[in-house]
């Protein structure tokens, strides 16, 4: 089965999920989403759950603009301060669900080839659009994402190369800033082998494999856990500006950071949070207001 | 023995070959060229020998010029879609032929600290373009390079500092961005010390080592037939848009990325591969035309 | 107990102290320095120590400043060609000493936010400056940092998180390009959980592991040797392109090399090194000047 | 009265319209807009007027939001190949409308400066988007936008340093990069004065100036006849191209102009132009299909 | 008389001042320095006076570090707005007082090549640092500069390609980003011909010119004037935004802006001006703190 | 008559030239250029003239890879100090030859949209050489160009947008940083309208305008007497690092320069030159050495 682009999504931490409980959502998608189910299984986490278990939650059409509403909802929900993204079902998704698109890319209207192509960039740059939006949340207000890989039999792949065609939702854009060998990179993206959950591990894909979905989800709940209980304003802080540094020099990096936080400081976080250490309490003992 | 600068030349893949069977070039290098052998051991595999074996392989001044000429005349070539690049003989290389470019480096000619400047830095650019020529074919049409690390004997040194110079034909530039550890990559350069093939593989260096040259040149060429046997179309685009990335911002490149499949989702080896992927066959079944 | 920050030192190598014998200053900090204590262990080798061991090493606001003056120093100081930077006694650091510096992030003067900010925004400035400065010195001549992490019982920690805030001194902008998996760094700083001396080595946030402190001094030591041994027109080279490396792309990295080497290829250490090479010498039999 | 930021969504040509016959709308606004006016004065051409005029087209809460609405609706009509953005009545825009935005700016909620930062900065790229949509069109396909400046008594005016603030909504990004005078551009910003028409022209601001109102409407007609007349792909690739120049090196922008001809030079309005040149005929005797 | 690299500093207005009355330092260079003088001739504005008359006010070795000395304590005085920059004398600089410096740059010490490079890059980075002290001051909180041109006969001229160097203190850095046309800008720096004010100003080199000196100097006073009646969190504000769009692109500066703007919208300034602009006040009439 | 994309070529000055004397060239084309004409009007200056007058200079396949040749050429003259660049007859260039390249362009071989993309980015890339090829020589040593726009009747034109397509050798990228006015660029571009030499002029595009042909080449042989006269050290370094400048920022771009002298300060042209100056002597009257 095929495991396309997954990694294109994981701005944080990315993993995959064979098998996951749908305990958030027991009735599948929320309307009006039709491919993805959200709950909340815990303060401030939101669980997103791509749900088309009977595709092997293959990604339709109508899953490019959902991913898009939905994260536009949850940058307006002030109570959501981190998500946990995940699979219904055995698999975490099989890829693009190429009969769904095939209209689309494979039969694209017109005879000029100007107009086709002028065409095809706008339905990539929407697709791109799915992924990015969780990155763009620095200026919408996102709160991080937690995904995990599970267990020894679960895979990774860039399947594009075998479909006659460049990867192009973000994968050979976001995978080399991810993992630290461009070797790797160069022999999964372009041979389209299997990499399994060792090596996603060892290569620094992921950090935490897991034996079985039970245990996967538990670790995953507990990662958003940690991150729900910090101060919200420290918690985007370091991840906006993790963000600006993956595509900067480290000069830049610094000087956006001191402007950042000339405001971020000022924050009774701060205070709240150094009354507590002095008292011995960690952050978990802290209310922190929301964002 | 000196193992300088080898990993100038790995955009893709980078190894190391201490004993490689001659196969391809029974004769040695093929005229006009003195220093690298050409053969094409497979459908649609360019191998590539440096070939200075009485040497070791050092690099001199025919080096590299021949390199640029030879990978030039690579990128006309439509029948080849991946090229192996290895060292004849026991070694890799010996690195650069001191003795040979003595008098270039060593004896400029002219007293005008300023005039010996601007000669010198016309040879630098010259032999940094040996190496980038590789990567400069996204305006050419090269195909990736194979290369692969040998066995346990195997070692890989950045030599440079050991006689008085800053490594200047890439290996300063490229080595950061191809392993994850800053600290590995600066003891490296820095002490000239050497990394054995079990370093390299979990630094991330190159992605397999093997247990000895025929293996070795086996597996080498088993990853250019997973290669050759894609879809040019996509195993092009796919290099192309890993280069880019590596030197670009994530939106950058997704930018650019979906300016350059706006034409190449067009192509009939999408259909192509569709079809064969319905049918339950790999893209190995599926004849690709020339790009 | 606290770790914060420590990593945003490391432009080199980068590792914790968690027991160091003070063997470098028996007296304790040199005038005018109140937190740093500087010696010469060996020809041309700069040990420089934090040295607050009854605070367990946090850093003070005389520490920020002290750092600058004394990086300057030593960038003046043409017998130094190489600085080990450790801490004394037990720990490497408890990071930022809260209650020294709470005056001036807790409760900063003034009634309007704007003139908060700017105040603010100077003092985070200066801060990060008591980093920058060890990788500034491409234009004052700083000689390469040596720093090593010691043993099992060692851990490394983004503390920043925990007390409200988003690290901003260097952590998130240095950390994403020392270490090759983004999901590590993102969960270090997201949940500001520990990572052992292990991990350290396997994620490459370190180069090698010491079984004890006397074990990882003689080490950190021993590589300091290694590097001052060397032309100081070599390593001063291949740190500084190094660093540019790190912030541009490959082609502008070629380019800044091209030029350098254009003057530095004219040394004569060039020709001593390869004279001993001929005679097959190491580096270390060659007298070199000083820079 | 004021004529602030006004500079900013000029990404083509830019003038200011002190007095426009409201030609296009009778009526005024069209709903769903309370702030904008649109109407298709002649065969691809929108015009898109700014119609408050009793408040002298000052920019309230409304008019952010239907900035954005509107140009994403252009966006997917391919019927449009060019706007002509105009003011209603005397005065194209006293700019923004204080009172209206009292409530956002002067008074946000909240008592924690941190999370009122947070509050802002996201209204402040709210506001930003208003001007970008503009040029992000590349992606979606917005035609080039025309803009003139009327007479000798319009002015233009930087006013936000008079009311205690940087301006945010792009002047100070987009007018140094419109005019070449960087001295002007500062006395601009810093001081607030008026620029008159005659210096808007010899600085470079817009390119040209016309006597009265009547004149200015037929002249920016004429240009965007001009435009709406010649190939979409032609004007399109131009407009992005344009644009991409802006913000990348020539070697970058190079490149990406080469990746987008390698589709769009496949049009067939390049035969059909060609075709019509050999007939010594002009494009607006070439009927170009819709882009 | 040689009046080269005048331009360098020039981070907001540049003008040459031929003839300026010394009111501001009737006795001379205010100590420590030798080379500048020092006032205070109104509110909230500094007057710095470049003061060797007797050479022409020629830059010599004192004057490099006294630039950094004397902007770095202007960057401490809150009570200082705006600063005037002039030359005492009847002219503005003669340029490097090449005698003076002689030592330095024409006859450096040692026999090595590298090493002779190595020294010499240090003092050009440190007499670049003279200028760009100017600019660095967003960190350091320096008010904008203001110089005027003078009169038909002052002239402008880069004058280093007449003995032999190519401008490194920042002319060619600066200049081609402080006037618009790219031709003059390499006219002016490979031929070293005069520009005279009138061209000075059609080129916009600088944006005024006056008759004589006493106008010059009672108009630069009064644009100093009216930058330091402003609030000062929108004038530094402005400015700093304006020097980081200066080199980055448009997306760049705007999410700067942003980041910026989220805090210095909440200062009492705003609410301060709107309240002064409802009773028809203007900046003047508002008392604002300082930063 | 069309004059498309001659703006690409002036990456120093830039003009047209209807009326040229074939003074250099009386037999027209040096074998084995048929395009070019090159001659040496005068000691260290070559005159290169665009030379098919029959044909109003059109640009051939031939004229497209003889530049590149003709430069590598020059590139390598060390007699060479500045070039002259003109055209033949009454015209300066008609632009695109259309007829000649209509197979390449038109009618490209092949049925697969992706290949025949492939094979056109090939094409352009190609042709963006042609001028690129001027500004490379930073690696090559080319000497600086200089073009003069003649007389009133002389006019420049964006002419592609009446041609189907967008300008793709290099106008688009290169113009808005040789002139000041966004707005003017885009006019040019999208309406293809002619701009005069008095527009030319004011806008900044050529420096100076002469009245008739003879003054003008008169003109350019002047500006080019008082470059190649000047030291080819401080020549070759003015140009290298103004095109520096214009692709990066100011702080990039200093520390590229302060690299770049490290080694040309050491010229013994320096010291010649201040030595004539102290002997009120010019630049003329120093011999320098070849570069």
């Amino acid at each position: 089965s095929l495991l396309v682009v997954r990694v294109a999504f994981t701005s944080l931490w990315l993993p995959t999920v064979n098998t996951v409980r749908a305990m958030s959502s027991p009735g599948g998608p929320v309307p009006p989403f039709t491919t993805l189910s959200i709950s909340r299984p815990a303060n401030h986490i939101t669980h997103v759950e791509l749900h088309r278990p009977e595709k092997r939650n293959a990604m339709n059409k109508a899953f490019w603009s959902e991913m898009v509403d939905c994260f536009n909802q949850i940058a307006e929900d002030p109570e959501c301060r981190v998500v946990v993204f995940s699979g219904a079902g055995k698999l975490f998704t099989a890829g693009i669900d190429l009969m769904n698109m095939a209209g689309d890319l494979l039969q694209p209207k017109g005879s000029d080839t100007a107009r086709i192509s002028w065409y095809l960039r706008r339905i990539v740059a929407k697709y791109q659009e799915t992924f990015s939006v969780i990155e763009k949340v620095p200026l919408l207000g996102l709160p991080p994402l937690v995904m995990y890989l599970l267990s020894q039999d679960a895979w990774f792949q860039v399947k594009e190369v075998d479909i006659g065609l460049a990867a192009d939702v973000g994968t050979l854009q976001r995978l080399p800033k991810v993992i630290g060998s461009r070797s790797l990179v160069n022999e999964l993206a372009l041979t389209a082998r299997k990499m399994y959950s060792d090596e996603a591990k060892s290569s620094g894909l992921v950090s935490r494999v897991f034996p079985d979905k039970e245990a996967l989800m538990a670790g995953a709940f507990e990662v958003a856990g940690e991150i729900a209980a910090r101060s919200p304003v420290a918690v985007q802080g370091t991840k906006i500006n993790l963000l600006y540094s993956r595509d900067h020099s480290v000069a830049e990096g610094l000087q956006f950071m001191a402007t950042w936080n000339m405001s971020m400081l000022q924050t009774h976080d701060l205070m709240k949070s150094a009354q507590a250490a002095l008292e011995k309490k960690g952050p978990k003992d802290v209310p922190f207001s929301k964002l």
